[in-house]
């Protein structure tokens, strides 16, 4: 078998380079370790910026997304028991960021892959990509027992941070730069009204706080937890009452709470691989960076990735130039460190660390109240927050 | 004797509160532990914000200043082997720093006092406050072998972090917030002309570097060094070859040499004592808190201190009112912490920290990277450069 591209990985990274190639002209099959209804399960990430959404649109899968998503023109930071607001919309000209679940898009791109026919081999096991050193690479799995082996002009490893994509690279040909936070984020979902039509951040002495939601009848709620602590010590009620007891008494009064449907604990993880291309592979996404979730660049850093690949692949294809494809690494790269920058220092300020000290709380509290002071400081937060350009 | 305020410390605070009281007709005494040229030997920060200057015009000592301090349109940041100017004026809306030494200030506001007769009490002995949680303070002092006691409504605490006015605040009454970073200024003064016509900050992979001056035949440079870094291992030739390394090839080849006529090491320390004020005593500048000097706001701080403690003092003698003396510990700490952020982003911004790894050194790398393609991100620094309002 041949394809043009070889996608490893049917997250939204994989998913919406593949659409993007297939209504382009250019031949690819995707290669998913897990089922459908694995990846489809998956809970991540919910906020998109206006450049992610114009892909998925430009990827002709954006209707229901523009339909059922909601449109946020700011969000809350909390502190001092008060809300306060960041106006996204006034503070960058009249941009916003939309509330629609990772899974969703996910949903979206696979309905759209089917609908042209593209190729995704689910349960795939013991992927490899071979010979991208060479001109003629290719990308092996097992399937039902036998061994296939696709020939391609490339690989996209877009298959997370413990894909075998970047496991493929020689050691010696990464740098990887990393930091782990001392702390998780304890989540769940409820189908109860968010309490706020928008997100609210919240920085309290006993730790990190946000009120998410994925939509106006189910709420995403998280709390800062210690990185050793077990979901399982966590009752609702127990949950409930430590989210509150962080949030201004107004907005604690105001939750509703109820059986939570999820409950999870993740960590939070800084961490970038240079250079994201390898002769003819190429990272994106998770496979290549991982941002804390504070900031919810994730799934937007995924997309520009895919915007600088899937140019320079067009570029490839049709205008028969290199010129992208040499220059992704370093385009996409200086974008992913802007935004790792943005996702340490919104997790670095919200968060309490265990070895701040007294001096660090009140460096964070300076920040915040110096936030609300200047409208330079809230437009920096606000250009971030609705993503930078590609 | 009796004076309406004891002003302990003769460094710009207390002189500049000094200067200001009399010339409102308030009656001061400022008692001083060192000598008057000891003072004026002291070598510190030369950059003042535009509401500093305001206020020494104010004070009646501006003229000289006026006449010989350098008008900083700007300041360059160096990395990457390329400097990357600020340009202050504009991203503020008009504002400027002023170059003109600390020494300078305290010669201008000595010569001040001398003229309108306040007097200052020199190398007065084991001076130490009384009764400051009473309606009826004072002051008492050794010299020429005799034990003086000044009578006072008021009692400033200008004497810096050393001095006593902080340690005589019972302990429990006081926190205390304290950061020590892990390295010191190795600074040298040398009558060569300056390497730049404005300020040039440096991060370099080999410490940060600061190109400063005194006056356009004086120059005022540093290098990051290791805390225990002994000065006596400098010589002349090795700070000029270090300095070097550290700056764009261009400003290096570009630089005059010459000898130095002071080379010290400096720690660098943030910290701050809440409150500043107990009973009838406040505090102002160093002997409240202390700022790496990495954005010059040691003696702009002190300034916006006396500026509020001033104000606050008129109101108590003209206007019979408490309301001032009861905000301005509030008032003052609001302000000083916002300086203590900044100072502590710009020293955390420029400097290599010996645990920072990897990520740490290219998340400041996205920062300086960030900040010369966001003109929020960039007038963020100005605003807090030039001086945040009083």
């Amino acid at each position: 078998m041949r394809t043009q591209v070889a996608i490893i990985g049917s997250g939204p990274a994989g998913l919406l380079l593949g659409q993007l190639l297939s209504r382009a002209g250019i031949d690819n099959v995707i290669l998913e370790r897990a089922s459908r209804a694995h990846v489809l399960s998956r809970i991540r990430a919910g906020v998109l910026e206006e450049g992610t959404a114009a892909m998925l649109d430009e990827a002709g899968v954006g209707a229901r997304m523009r339909a059922e998503g909601l449109p946020h023109d700011g969000f809350d930071l909390a502190f001092d028991n008060r809300r306060h607001r960041v106006d996204l919309h006034t503070l960058t000209g009249g941009k916003r960021v939309l509330v629609y679940g990772q899974t969703e898009v996910t949903h979206d791109l696979m309905d759209g892959r089917d609908a042209i026919g593209a190729q995704t081999v689910y349960e795939a096991r013991d992927v490899q990509p071979h010979g991208f050193d060479t001109e003629t690479p290719s990308v092996t799995y097992e399937k039902d027992g036998q061994t296939h082996r696709i020939a391609c002009d490339f690989i996209a490893g877009c298959d997370g941070f413990h894909g075998i994509a970047r496991q493929s690279i020689p050691h010696e040909a990464l740098e990887t730069f990393e930091r782990i936070y001392p702390f998780g984020w304890l989540g769940i979902i409820a189908d109860v009204p968010p309490v706020g039509d928008e997100l609210i951040y919240a920085n309290h002495p006993r730790g990190f706080a946000l009120c998410s939601m994925r939509s106006t009848t189910r709420s995403r709620y998280y709390v800062q937890v210690a990185a050793d602590e077990r979901v399982e010590e966590w009752t609702d009620a127990r949950f409930w009452d430590e989210i509150r007891r962080r949030l201004p008494d107004a907005t604690a009064e105001a939750m509703t709470t109820g059986s939570s449907i999820e409950k999870s604990i993740a960590p939070l993880r800084s961490f970038v691989a240079e250079p994201m291309r390898f002769g003819r592979l190429f990272l994106a996404g998770d496979a290549a960076h991982i941002v804390p979730p504070t900031g919810a660049k994730g799934l937007n850093l995924a997309a520009s990735d895919v915007r600088y690949l899937f140019d320079a692949l067009r570029e490839y294809y049709i205008e028969k130039s290199t010129a992208g494809l040499d220059a992704y690494s370093q385009k996409a790269l200086a974008r992913v460190w802007k935004a790792e920058r943005f996702s340490w220092w919104m997790t670095s300020t919200l968060h309490r660390f265990p070895d701040q000290g007294t001096f660090g709380q009140r460096i964070q509290h300076a920040e915040l109240d110096y936030l609300f002071q200047s409208r330079a400081a809230l437009t920096m937060l606000a250009e971030n927050y609705v993503g930078l350009p590609f």
